[in-house]
């Protein structure tokens, strides 16, 4: 409530509760205060046939959850045996002494069926709150998640919801703005509705459909997706939980190919994008990030005199550096970057944003923009645009 | 409310409102629903002296807040001519043409006070809404954040609200639970709140004082916060808005000395996370990413020997790599880490999360930890640990 967090627990349990078939209609947070928490369970009983709430189930006294509920309930705390000796043994092996205030996290509402906590020390607890059937879980995201997919799922059925399904298209090289006029008239004409979620500079369209039964739902969602898909072209590159790098990865195993880097204005981003996914050594060899001019010269082998003449901001450097990645890492193909992220640097000439970057294979291509934005955005634009050009190779299409 | 976006509004005004001095006591999200629109209206007129509401201000037609706040204060909507004038404008300038569903942006409840938006097309308007002084901004987070800044904040004065001041501590090397057990008695002690915030692996400690007046206010946090100080020790790096890594930068540069890496299996994050602020340059001189083993040899000029006798992931190996690097760079200083990310390629002797590092300098230094998490979580935690051991060699302090 002073905005030091961001609730990441309501969009992940919309996003779920969404995926099996629920309508969300409200996200409600609430201080520390009982009066408060007594009034917004009121209103969410009233109004709502579910609710799930997390936090407030720890061991400290700002953790008061189980006694709201208690007290809008009217029926007493009572102390689960098992959950006592669970958070115990818990507690114990963790090398520590279990104290009055971890006691408290095995008390719960007369009623109330404990969930327990597989990865952490508060278990949860089910109650019916007004028409509302109510599940409260602790805030921590890893013990919350897990604990909504064993105990609170497998408890919906019979819950009124429609059956529900979605396929996530990921896209590269439109703006979202781009990607949703690309797909006007599609959620009229498939009766579907689409979500967006920017993931800089990716965007993920996200195709949703909810039907009487299952089956029709997937169908809806498949046959809507492949018109999107028609729509938006080669910017989309892959359907679910794939980003762009991890994708172009994917591609240079399929052939068969290595890929060295050589980067200046990304320091090291290109090369962090490519190797966070496991698999990456089976087709990345290494990227030289010559932030000086005197280590483009040492390690890249950049002619003094290129630099000296064109500046390390150039396409003739660019070419060179990706020249020289590609014959000191031994690699099939090598990609170089080297621009002005800003936000100083900058000239009349060469303004923040001037990115050139370059191919090497048996042939050398090299590329130039101007990227917009703060000194991350140009980077990570510079990165996906060096990716971009490699991908734009491999396939023979044009960039998105 | 299908779980596409995360809520960082919320969190960010929720920060904002709290700095200013504003007790926030809860956080609302509901669909694109009139009539759940309108019982949110009148929820929060009743019960608060001020709210901000963002989003539903676009061109689209589940865009309907105006529309709605209209219905609820029961006038109608009204057109503004000069905020019609500008929307047109920005869209003309853009390259677009005007369409009827942009003017519609253009559309406010009567009497409503309109709020320039000086970085898009949608501006905000001001109501009171019940007893409630209430704001309507876009979505956008840059948008809605600069016409708070410039047109909510001012209009604040003269609701009830307790001066506040605060402090952020940024500290790496100690978990979230153990910054909060050397803090026990902080907040009673200074009548100080405390507030976490992990930017995995750093913990930032806000510590936040209400008083009286202003002056007040400071000095408590200020105390409170040399508390803290003391109590985490070598943990606390600085205050305010700066990270780890830009941190040690600023130290390297007050020394003046140079920094090259040599990097396995952190792919390229230690550069990325030295490169992030700008001026690096002042003291980074380069990474060579060395994935594959023949890389190590060609660039690093790693022995084969060594590589065959140990493995890459090795005491010796890392000792190579770092002396390497700062020959090749011409470096006062170079760090290397190697290690194994996961989720494969582990086994009984060198297990997933096992990371050698080491600091070359006129003396060579090198030290193994195993991390846990996941492939990201190593990767990064192995990242910060080479960090921290410059850090240490340069202050002479041991390691937090």
């Amino acid at each position: 409530m002073r905005g030091e967090i961001v609730d990441t627990n309501a969009a992940w349990l919309a996003a779920e509760l969404s995926a099996v078939g629920f309508r969300v209609t409200r996200k409600l947070c609430v201080d520390d205060d009982h009066e408060r928490i007594q009034a917004a369970l009121a209103a969410l009983g009233a109004e709502h046939d579910l609710f799930v709430c997390t936090g407030g189930l720890g061991p400290t006294t700002d953790d008061i959850t189980a006694e709201c509920v208690a007290r809008f309930l009217e029926v007493p705390l009572e102390r689960d045996a098992p959950s006592l000796a669970r958070i115990r043994e818990r507690i114990v092996r963790a090398g520590r002494s279990p104290t009055a205030s971890n006691d408290k996290q095995a008390d719960f509402p007369r009623g109330a069926r404990v969930l327990p906590n597989e990865r952490g020390t508060a278990p949860g607890f089910a109650v019916e709150v007004g028409r509302a059937r109510a599940f409260f879980l602790p805030g921590v995201p890893t013990e919350m998640e897990a604990m909504f997919s064993n105990h609170v799922v497998p408890a919906l059925a019979g819950l009124p919801h429609d059956p529900a399904a979605q396929v996530v298209l990921r896209t590269f090289g439109l703006p979202e703005s781009g990607v949703n006029d690309l797909l006007a008239g599609i959620e009229t004409r498939f009766r579907v509705t689409l979500g967006y979620r920017a993931r800089f500079p990716e965007v993920d369209v996200k195709v949703f459909a909810r039907r009487d039964d299952g089956a029709s739902a997937e169908r809806a969602a498949r046959k809507a997706a492949d018109a999107a898909r028609e729509a938006l072209g080669s910017a989309v590159f892959a359907e679910g939980d794939v980003g762009y790098p991890e994708a172009l990865g994917r591609l240079l195993v399929e052939r068969g190919v290595t890929l060295g880097l050589a980067e200046s204005c990304t320091g090291g981003l290109l090369a962090e994008l490519l190797t966070r996914a496991p698999g990456s050594s089976r087709f990345f060899l290494g990227s030289l990030v010559t932030y000086a001019n005197e280590a483009k010269q040492a390690v890249l082998q950049v002619p003094p005199a290129l630099l000296e003449r064109y500046g390390a901001v150039s396409e003739e450097v660019a070419r060179s550096m990706a020249e020289g990645a590609r014959r000191v890492l031994r690699a099939d193909y090598a990609l170089a970057v080297t621009g002005i992220a800003g936000p100083g640097g900058g000239s009349d000439d060469k303004p923040v944003g001037l990115v050139h970057y370059a191919l090497a294979g048996e042939m050398t291509t090299a590329r130039q923009r101007i990227f917009s934005g703060t000194r991350i955005q140009v980077r990570r634009r510079a990165a996906y645009a060096a990716l971009a050009l490699l991908r734009e190779h491999l396939l023979g299409e044009p960039p998105a």
